[in-house]
């Protein structure tokens, strides 16, 4: 029961309406892709606004998290 | 000891050498943005090869993470 785009792309969860995380294989690698679909003839389809990360790069990302949500934290508590 | 760019963004960690995480503040609101930047004028400036999370977006992303973990690794074992 997996979801899949309009360019065959695994849909992995959507961050909000137009936004989504996929799964890409381009070229035999996989691609993390963090992207704004738009409608175009009854199709969803990427927009350009978005990024695609290699595996690497996903992973240095997974490893900042905490570093990421104390940097959100921290301005949470200088802005309220 | 904290790194900001040349927009005054907090930069959170490096992605690779074009790539960041950076935290913005856009009108009193904490913005996570993906995004790569390129170099003009002795400046490095985000392109528009990105994407700005609100809270939300991340908090969905970072719930997210153990189906993105799972769906990589579910296509590495038909690749290989």
């Amino acid at each position: 029961n997996n979801e899949f785009d309009d360019d065959g792309d695994l849909i992995i969860c959507r961050l909000s309406d137009k936004r989504r995380v996929t799964l890409q294989d381009f070229r035999g690698k996989n691609l993390i892709s963090i992207r704004e679909y738009y409608k175009k003839d009854g199709k969803e389809l990427p927009s350009s606004k978005g990024i695609s990360l290699t595996e690497e790069q996903w992973s240095t990302l997974r490893k900042n998290i905490p570093n990421i949500e104390k940097a959100v934290r921290k301005m949470e508590s200088h802005t309220m």
